[in-house]
């Protein structure tokens, strides 16, 4: 997917948000344990019931790692039961050596070789042009590096001063570089408000793909303050908030009740900003 | 596996060899397409022709991932032919926030629920300490951090300088505060010879994983000339040149004399230093 086909998309459904698709099989609800693939069962009826509300679908390959072989199924079959034409990011935080780097793009953007072709993946910055080169080969396929992360380990390494400024932004300046905002995002977390200003004057035409809303105590007022820009340029992420809005039998409309609140707030965002 | 047991290991074999297991499907010898899954009966071979030469197999992840589900499923084949006693390392350089890298911790090193459990996993330093901390929740399983790697894009962002030094040294130096040389280990690429006794000054007791003798063009006797310390503390890993030794019906075989000459190289360094 392209940029302008994601504002394209952002502008018809007036919404912004990203579902993370980070299930634990502890955490669904207990009525989908009589189905062979509980999890991928409980994926699918999210999916289906917040389609219309969002326009990208994250989800974070850990959480499919850790149930092994089967996990890795329900990852490639997550990515299936997404619809075409809405964005998705697999949360993977990769990045090797060139020639590595290429297995991983082939693992993530290359159907016919790994069953799944993301729109986009996540990469961490620390190695080097390098290891995000290779994703960038493919047309329309986007890079989402690692910028200023919303834990508390970011303070350990992404805010050290350089001659040039912080590490992040000379992630940002640096990286900048290697592709333009049709193929490159970064992640910027909803806990770190007060550098949104900051980054976008480094990253004016970059989309930003923001986590932290909800369970990590983000808000998305403080975020859209100085994140949007003129194509929208966000794609903020609820994973918990959604996902588990009820664990019961009705966790699917609830999860789309959430996501509905969050859809009407960004409209209202949308509108304020005569984005739509 | 603890450090006591890898330097035993070390000084029983003669050896500090680490063989990569990095098999892609195009370039394994004509012969093995007949069978049913032909990486892991490659993977399968070249193991049982080293194992007594080399003190560790190190896996990268990108390689199987590129397969797709089939690939995945060949990881955790792989990992399990792997004789008990070899020191295993799951190239996967991955890191998340906490909550979610306790699921890569789950991935790699809970048999229970993913079917695979490493000695140890690489992973990125860039989300900091919360990062890094779940892998070190089990007893006797390591991390090993990117610190310098070997490839050109180390430069964009390892070598940057901050007010305590490059950011390599940054993150040896901070993360050495999250656990100590017998849970901790760093990448440092043999391609970077001249940094190895800056890098001992910081980490004197920490095995270093050294990626980058061969192919890449890094000198053993560089590396061991400042890397050297009182428990070995060195794992050189050899990929392409072991693995692809021969890429005909002899490729075992060639590999096993391809280790073998490194072993004996890593003899007489041992003798040298007076380790064995």
């Amino acid at each position: 997917m392209n940029k302008k086909q994601l504002f394209e998309q952002i502008k018809s459904k007036k919404s912004f948000l990203c579902v993370g698709l980070d299930p634990v099989l502890e955490n669904i609800p207990k009525h989908l344990l009589k189905y062979e693939n509980p999890v991928l069962e409980f994926n699918k009826q999210i999916i289906d019931a917040t389609k219309d509300l969002c326009v990208a679908y994250k989800p974070n390959t850990a959480f499919y790692e850790s149930m092994g072989l089967k996990g890795w199924e329900t990852l490639i079959k997550t990515w299936q039961h997404i619809p075409k034409g809405i964005f998705t990011i697999a949360d993977a935080k990769r990045g090797d050596i060139g020639n590595t780097s290429a297995m991983y793009a082939d693992a993530f953007f290359n159907e016919d070789k790994s069953g799944m072709s993301f729109d986009s993946i996540t990469v961490a910055p620390y190695m080097g042009k390098d290891s995000v080169g290779p994703f960038l080969e493919y047309k329309d396929k986007w890079v989402i590096l690692l910028a200023l992360t919303s834990n508390t380990g970011h303070s350990d390494f992404q805010l050290h001063k350089t001659p040039e400024g912080k590490l992040y932004e000379e992630v940002i300046r640096i990286s900048s570089q290697w592709a333009n905002s049709e193929q490159l995002m970064y992640v910027v977390g909803a806990t770190r408000g007060s550098e949104f200003e900051n980054i976008r004057r480094l990253a004016p035409d970059n989309f930003l793909l923001v986590p932290g809303i909800g369970a990590q105590g983000g808000s998305l007022a403080d975020v859209c303050e100085y994140g949007l820009n003129k194509e929208c340029g966000l794609l903020v992420n609820s994973a918990r908030a959604i996902i588990y809005a009820s664990k019961g039998e009705d966790f699917a409309e609830k999860a789309r009740e959430e996501a509905l609140n969050v859809q009407k707030e960004m409209e209202q965002i949308l509108l304020s900003a005569k984005l739509i």
